[in-house]
């Protein structure tokens, strides 16, 4: 299959690689000048669970992709949240009819960005367990083991969905063709739209966290208002149980003492956070629907005043 | 008169300190063993607009209080709030039919905690623009001028408020016999409601907060919230003035180089905050009236798990 990666950083360079490794045809594309210098004079250099792979996959600026004149079966979307609408508005014209589209970000309402440049059959939706860094241009750590599930938006695109399936697969990439992925996209929702901002303004890990009296309430609250917005949607979260399943992670032989992304991207590195992904998105789907969700507000607003004090770029 | 101050903190001490020079017989009661110690070795000793003043006040435990078997005109209550309840049950004893009460305390719902101890008839309710620093024990640091409002809660107390009133003219204490003094708590109650509870989440002070462009949607919010609740005890805020009474603090030239007491006491000391008296009094007073206040209560409990995560005492 031929496969572009739209969005070649650290997830993205591990699902070209093994899908490279695997003997698919894979380009990437990605805006990052030195990634792409690096990766064009060395090849994309990765620590693969402790052994060096070097792989010489070619890389294109969205600019570059246009001028090539290159189609492709299947493009895989991983580009940050805030930059897939520019993304696929500047590679618009390699998208033909027969373009299929599997979206891996986290977070809500990317179908509104896909949709204005692929026609809705030609989506799929996925997530992913993967793990992947960034250890500088052009190289990335690799480690542990994952899956992805995925689905097509419309009837129409199971028959080439469950061929991207057969073509993970033989990557390794332990893909499971699902059956409700909006339902696992609204739960890993949940998850980030609670211990990422929460950990981002109270500046503490996951276990930290967890151990707080105040917290339960919290977290309920706020899936509470993903639920209601879910429900607006079709997908009826079970409260219950996604509520357990974020306490799970409170443990230190879970991912407990780990600080989520958001937390890394914004307090450790000053990065804008994706919050205008997960709990704005909640927010602001309530003021399309009506329906209060005043916590996801709150925590929105705080999470970007907190890029402001910071100087978040 | 003969007054007693129920909490001889900084601003105890200054109030004591100034009825005591124009003639008053004043005594101190606190709970701190090392303030008493200070205070009954050395007298209490205050840097007032950079002259050293001592006074050899007499100050008590509520335990010693009661077996003196002393009794006063006025009880003045500046106790932290989280101490108020504790304070009026140890020296009830003290409080006969002819004793007034002047509740100078910080935030909402103490009258809830004075109407066990104290006839509301006998209860004044005040606030402060005098400010005050605790240097040490026995020590305190009293600059710049102020002012109090004052009001009797019913009209029976009106005639002996405005006694206090003469008293408090002559210690230069400024007082103002107000009309409405529950509209100017609940007015004061909105800055500390806001500013407080968001620069210690933040992190930041009065002037940065007020730079994000997400805060003046957040403090409106908040300031909804407090009149919402203050509307349903009779008080209607006007939350436009409320809004730019706030907004003015931001600038530098105003108090926007300041962190507000909270952050003061819970960043920077690691010290229980007084938000259960703020932002959470509004929440349990919606709770009982049946009005949602999402913010007041997510920000109480932001600011209850940071006191978690920091180990506040």
């Amino acid at each position: 299959m031929k496969i572009a990666i739209a969005g070649a950083g650290a997830m993205g360079s591990r699902i070209g690689l093994m899908l490279h490794q695997s003997g698919n045809e894979v380009l990437l594309i990605d805006r990052w000048p030195a990634h792409i210098e690096a990766i064009r004079t060395n090849g994309l250099i990765a620590d693969f669970n402790g052994k060096e792979v070097v792989a010489k996959l070619p890389i294109y600026s969205p600019e570059e992709i246009i001028e090539s004149n290159e189609h492709v079966d299947l493009i895989v979307a991983l580009t940050k949240a805030n930059q897939l609408d520019d993304m696929f508005r500047s590679i618009q014209s390699i998208i033909t009819d027969n373009t299929y589209v599997l979206c891996l970000l986290n977070g809500l309402g990317h179908e509104d960005v896909l949709e204005k440049y692929v026609p809705k059959k030609n989506i799929i939706f996925g997530i992913t367990m993967w793990t992947a860094g960034l250890a500088g241009p052009g190289k990335v750590t690799l480690l542990g083991d994952g899956e992805i599930e995925l689905e097509n938006l419309e009837p129409e695109g199971e028959a080439f969905t469950k061929k991207v399936v057969e073509v993970f697969q033989e990557a390794k990439l332990n893909p499971i063709y699902s059956h409700n992925v909006r339902y696992s996209i609204w739960r890993k929702a949940c998850v980030n739209g609670t211990l990422n901002g929460l950990c981002t303004i109270l500046d503490c890990n996951i276990a930290e966290l967890g151990a707080q009296k105040a917290t339960e309430s919290m977290v309920r609250t706020i899936v509470s208002e993903f639920a209601s917005i879910a429900a607006k949607e079709g997908i009826i979260l079970d409260q219950e149980e996604v509520y357990q399943h974020i306490a799970s992670t409170y443990d230190p032989d879970n991912i407990g003492l780990h600080y989520p992304s958001m937390y890394q991207d914004l307090i450790k590195n000053h990065r804008l956070t994706e919050i205008d992904y997960i709990n704005g998105a909640v927010w602001r789907k309530g003021q399309k629907y009506d329906i209060a969700t005043p916590y996801c507000a709150f925590l929105t607003q705080l999470v970007h005043a907190k890029e402001g004090i910071l100087g978040a770029e």
